[in-house]
């Protein structure tokens, strides 16, 4: 192997090589990506394809000064390592490593930190009128964008106005015929067509040579003078975004350096949108990736030996879980229908698909339109479940607000992801849908712990016909050591549910004045010690109300304080609308502290329902504590570590509640508070 | 005048009709919507080019059975007329009357209540497929949109899912060049070349013919051979929608009934998905209408003498205002930017396009687009200024979270039509804005209460540059007797101000202790008063903490209850997000309960940051109560009428003001609390 990628330290570097030198770099570049995926798991096969396109890419255009945009983002790879990240790639996707996706807190030449589909397009609209109106018309644009997002509703809306800008503007669309699984809708069958035809190009210019030569007073001649443009665009209108306004060149071979860089350097000086079609095959280089580009796309790490290539084994996923459950659901309700919006594999619809061809749906990377369709479904009395990552859903917000609730129909979604991610970092977390469903009538939010209650959760939506509801858990291992074994309790609507109590001592909840003989420490008594808390006191120090997997977390944080002498009752809340605040009021009402946990923002979260709806019944809050995910971006990490960040893995629940604990029987409230007027008069 | 409207209880009677009836009933229908609208004001234009297509419609379909979808809906009026809704239009968009929407609480013929663009092909879509797996595959699907609301994004994605149903399928493109405003993006200048040729139709087929007849050696007919397939496509389809996978078929003329059901008779059976294109002429049937569909789309009510048409004058609008604040900021600020997404006149940027045409865009319907793009804007130093709905701004939450708010990006915002709408009922009612956008790090959220205050504002956001900065304001006039009068105090990031106090007393906040001699009450002492609230009492019996306009409502209760004998402080809260803690806390502090009011739902608003805040300060929240938007959907009325219902209006808030204050003087807690443990043990 050649030694040049270590050389590249920039762009500039890049463009010192010549065109024959290429190819050679694009093997070094495919192979290091490679090498660190099979160690650290990341996203492959995206990056493969598009190795040549990127050294093109760099090779023609100057990105220090033009704009260039990156739609998903995940084929990013080959780019940071052009610009000077090399030193970074052995730390992929961890805590101050290199992320997966463009970071502009890497470097310049990232301009989006992105990870949604569909943006690059309207981001550089706004880019390239931006650099207009600042005189600086000067600098290119160009969004890469791939096959499966161009059809995102807000890629369309971007090429619709893109179309209208009078100015250079390229889009390059990257087609492997498969962006994240296989492409759907109407537009990829035309993709197909347009790609069968490797002399498109060729014969649209030879049917206009034609055309010139057929015989002045033919009907057919008489026919294109008469309907003028219009008949231009319908007989030399190929491709569909000439209708957008684009020129539209191509389809070109996107692993043929010296053609790209051709192809590039004509279409770079042109004053008006172009559309570069570009053929790329995913995964290309490794046999392995190319034959199996879906299970490629993001692996965890692998082991290549010789011809075979290993999947590492991770634990069972709520994903499989998820998949498993579905698969009994629709054995057992034939109304049911399962869909995604083009994550197949992320979601575990993959497993389903097979089984049910005629009550599934992959609708691609369309989350509005897959709602909407969902609510026509259930106008008719379909179940349909949409499996959706947490953080895209919120691109069918509007449509859960107007076409689901309002109509107060029963979708039930499937938000997977919830919470911290991990690896995919900031764009990617789900820490908003509690906060912006919890205003909408007769919407269920519920969270399910291990794969037992997602079972139990799955099938209260089955069945929950006032509304929508959705369903949340984390990109994480079902629990394989259960804290209530595989028979838990059906879920009742607002209902949350006791899970257990240090020493295995009973729900404070049910047992008020009748528990006086429960020895109360079991461990060391803690300095500091109020003298309320006597040992015979049936009141537990703190309650926990925790949301979905935290239960766990909390359950394990118990562990410790049992240890420390600390009296701790575990609450599974179950739902965050309705919250179940008679639970929460019998606590505080037995003057026991409650501290609500969840993996979403602090803002509109589980926590802030308690303290609403308790204000709103006049129950005093000042024994309700929040932990929930800080207003902060945590960035790429392990979702372990990212919980830790934030507090919310065992140590820390352990921490603020020793903290509470301590607080409170120290007698000192944290913060003085005012008694006495200033007139001396006691208020209260 | 023929009289057979009055006759039309349902499409039955339609049918009873021969199709050379059915001229004069349109004429019927159209002078039955004039006349009310004339009177009640509502969406004029819109409803006068589609009555024949609905005619035609209602004439071939049985919709009793199949299904009919409108996209937007604000040109449903006629099809209400035709499904026996005669009665009711007399109280058009009036508490009790006529939704001026899609209602299905009116009628079984009214699948889903829209408002919000781009819903119906993608809803259809849901329901053509649930019907299909019901076994009632023969229920015919029907989706009317118009050439605005079909490039908008949600659109797309369903017109490229719905052309891969093989099923019958049809869409109906109500192509009046001029949807709402003019349309915007390249698609628009692609209708107009298509709607330049009156014999597009015929066209296709003679090309068709003609190229049968050329000689069977020409190269031509070589290429066609040779390409099979995709040359066909590339010579034969002319509509862009044919890439989509739709048979279309048009333009046909809208207005002319038996052309329209011979074409509706025609595609009606047809077994997979057709577009069929009609064109209209917005504001059909009246000259003034006709001349001017603009502004004749929802006209406010207005007088036709002989062949004038006057509109009816209303006061001064905050949309008017936040068009003069921006014609004043643009004029002293060059790289404000001013965009709207086809709201040009609802957003009052009709005011401001002419003057700065380079430094002003409407994007048509693309919510999502639009927000990208101005984050474009906003990455290379331009200020961008969006002015959008609020309940259409919920189309552009994912784009928000990370296209600009993890980018940290400084987008502003302008949110008009925030709270209740009034007339336009629950599809546009403003009360998420706060809710979804308050976990976002960075941004800022504000309200403004009246026009000196809304100028205040917009220069705030035209200098804050640390995030995206969002300003809600009602659809409302702006108060012309002004609290604070012209010069009101900048806006500061998360500060709020006081703006007065019964009986000109001054602000608690800076007078504890220092104000002992102010006399307390000024009216005579309500019943109940408590011991403490002695005549010299410094503090007030509450403080009310408001957001928006509603600070106004405020001021107007304070009045009764001063006349009542209460002391009220009223402050204006200005952010929402950072939320003045620090007043709220000094507040509460002092024993004043504290009243937040605000036009957004409970959940996750104003009063729900307050108590997050002050919970997570450990300050008693005990003080603190919340009038906000219920949870339950407001239907159409005027909007004060609205405001009444919420208890947000003057007299509610005075009365739930008097019920704190009388309850809390009584006291006795409206809900006991314990206060005693079960073993006699005093807590806290």
């Amino acid at each position: 192997m050649t030694d040049l990628l270590r050389h590249i330290h920039g762009p500039a570097d890049l463009k010192k090589l010549a065109i024959e030198q290429l190819p050679d770099l694009a093997k070094e570049v495919r192979h290091a990506i490679c090498d660190q995926v099979a160690k650290s798991g990341g996203h492959l096969a995206p990056n493969l394809g598009v190795v040549e396109l990127t050294i093109a890419l760099h090779y023609v255009f100057d990105f220090g000064h033009d704009r260039l945009l990156f739609d998903v983002g995940h084929q990013c790879y080959p780019h940071k390592l052009l610009t000077g990240r090399l030193g970074l790639l052995p730390k992929l996707r961890t805590k101050g490593g290199m992320a997966g996706f463009p970071e502009p807190r890497e470097s310049p030449f990232d301009l989006f930190s992105v990870g949604h589909a569909g943006t690059a397009i309207s981001t550089a609209v706004g880019m390239a009128r931006g650099d207009a109106l600042n005189g600086e018309g000067d600098r290119k644009a160009v969004a890469l964008i791939g096959d499966s997002s161009i059809v995102n509703g807000v890629a369309m809306e971007g090429l619709n106005n893109a179309g209208t800008l009078n100015r250079q503007f390229l889009v390059v669309l990257n087609d492997n015929g498969m962006s994240i699984a296989k492409p759907q809708g109407a537009m990829s069958s035309y993709f197909d067509r347009v790609r069968v035809s490797p002399t498109y190009t060729d014969f649209k210019k030879k049917a206009h040579e034609v055309l010139k030569y057929i015989p002045g007073g033919s009907a057919l001649e008489g026919l294109y003078h008469r309907a003028g443009e219009m008949m231009k665009a319908a007989f030399f209108t190929g491709h569909m975004f000439e209708q957008f306004g684009f020129v539209c060149v191509g389809p070109i071979d996107g692993h043929d350096l010296p053609t790209l860089i051709d192809m590039l350097n004509e279409v770079k000086a042109f004053d008006r949108p172009v559309l570069l079609h570009v053929k790329t095959i995913k995964g290309k280089g490794f046999d392995f990736s190319e034959g199996d580009a879906t299970a490629f796309h993001s692996p965890a790490s692998f082991v290549i030996e010789g011809c075979r290539v290993e999947m590492k084994k991770s634990g069972r996923s709520f994903t499989t879980a998820f998949a498993d459950a579905m698969i009994d659901i629709m054995k057992r309700d034939e109304k049911v229908f399962a869909l995604t919006a083009a994550m197949p594999d992320g979601t575990g619809l993959n497993k389903v698909i097979p089984l049910f061809p005629e009550r599934t749906l992959d609708t691609g990377i369309c989350e509005s339109h897959a709602m909407d369709m969902c609510a026509g479904m259930a106008k008719v009395g379909i179940k349909p479940f949409f499996a959706v990552y947490s953080t895209f859903v919120q691109r069918a917000l509007d449509q859960v607000f107007q076409e689901v609730s309002l109509q107060g129909l029963p979708v039930r979604v499937c938000m997977d992801r919830a919470g911290y991610v991990g690896g995919d970092g900031a764009v990617h977390h789900g820490f908003m849908d509690i906060t912006m469903f919890r205003p909408l009538p007769g919407v269920a939010l519920l969270a399910v712990s291990d794969e037992a209650n997602l079972k139990a959760g799955l099938e209260f939506m089955r069945t929950y016909d006032a509304g929508a509801s959705f369903v949340r858990y984390p990109r994480e291992n079902v629990p394989t050591q259960t804290l209530q074994g595989e028979n838990v309790p059906a879920y009742e609507l607002g209902k949350g549910v006791f899970i257990k109590r240090t020493g295995g001592r009973t729900d404070p909840i049910r047992v008020v004045g009748a528990e006086s003989s429960t020895p109360r420490r079991s461990g060391p008594t803690p300095a500091g010690a109020s003298a309320d808390l006597s040992p015979n006191h049936p009141r537990p120090d703190l309650a926990i109300f925790a949301y979905g997997t935290l239960v766990y977390e909390a359950a394990e944080a118990m562990k410790s304080l049992e240890q420390q002498g600390y009296d701790i009752a575990l609450y599974d809340a179950r739902f965050a609308k309705p919250v179940d605040l008679d639970m929460v009021e019998k606590l505080v009402r037995q003057s026991i502290p409650v501290l609500t946990v969840e993996d979403h923002a602090l803002a509109g979260g589980l926590g802030a329902a308690v303290l609403e709806g308790l204000s709103d019944r006049r129950v005093p809050t000042d024994l309700v504590y929040r932990a929930a995910m800080p207003e902060k971006w945590l960035y790429q990490d392990s979702r372990a570590g990212q919980l830790a960040d934030a507090g919310l893995d065992a140590a820390g629940i352990a921490r603020r509640i020793r903290q509470i604990i301590d607080e409170r029987n120290g007698q000192v409230p944290p913060v003085p508070q005012i008694h006495v007027d200033a007139n001396g008069v006691k208020v209260r």
